[in-house]
């Protein structure tokens, strides 16, 4: 049985009562999300464009990839190259796939799908009247110790960067081998 | 202006009046959560303790590192540690802050304190009714080769896994060094 509270332009709030693999029936707040793309934007082999954006939610400033949602019927590949023209006006001439993970799987469906992005060429920025951001270079390796000094503290631009981090490093550790 | 729009067990949905930085007005939809924390427990040097859950939200089971939200006033590491033994029945002799991140700052405050649990020693399993899952061990490097393989997609699992064997990595090149 599913009752819903509420339907907002991000969020989608239902009560569900839902029976548990265990047998255990339980009335389940869930969050519908159209699920998400990001993009980590490679300038060259070693440089990644950052954005600095303000986060109500979050107090304040944070350090993010380009990342968006879904339009309705949108392919999460399509979304990324929006994402990543609108936020920070480059295309990418090639979008590879790293993962694809559930923000918060105990109370939202959200799946946010992240790729690498290279050969990056120049487009056109577009923000929204709500997207307050900078730019921001960083060398690959020096955003992996950001992450350890607690200065990107955002949960998808962790993930995306330190996948990309460890490919390369297996990539290298592959040409040396 | 803030209008509440739904108080429930783990969801408190706001509609929030915000202007921001840029001058901007507008209307934002923000879930208000008391926070998280998260345990990547190491059995030995080498090998993780996952969890495989039951996840209503993601459609079946997901392999994750032992979490639950903060209880009202709880420090965020006594959590990590009530989740730890709660969930597969260690303690955790050693306790350390790996990172704290933000799950899906686009609509909620959410964040989740990850931490790495060493000199693990029995304590006492207690499940509630509605979780569901079971123990799993791997040694570290194939959880990272599984995050590659699309087999652990739980973000905060990944961000825990990831940021440990960085860890592992960069202690291994100062003893070689």
């Amino acid at each position: 049985m599913t009752k819903n509270i509420y339907k907002g332009r991000i969020v989608n709030l239902n009560l569900e009562t839902v029976t548990l693999p265990n047998g255990a029936t339980v009335e389940l707040e869930v969050i519908h999300h159209p699920g998400a793309a990001a993009v980590v934007p490679l300038k060259d082999e070693r440089t990644v464009i950052l954005i600095r954006q303000y986060r109500h939610a979050a107090g304040g400033y944070l350090y993010e990839i380009p990342a968006g949602k879904l339009h309705p019927g949108e392919d999460p590949r399509e979304c990324a190259q929006r994402e990543l023209e609108e936020e920070i006006g480059y295309k990418a001439g090639r979008l590879d796939h790293v993962t694809s993970a559930y923000t918060t799987p105990g109370f939202t469906d959200e799946v946010i799908h992240i790729y690498k992005a290279t050969q990056l060429q120049h487009g056109q920025q577009c923000l929204g009247h709500d997207e307050v951001l900078a730019l921001a270079e960083f060398p690959l390796e020096r955003t992996i110790a950001m992450i350890r000094e607690g200065v990107i503290k955002d949960a998808k631009t962790i993930v995306g960067l330190q996948c990309v981090y460890l490919q390369v490093l297996v990539e290298n550790i592959g040409e040396e081998g």
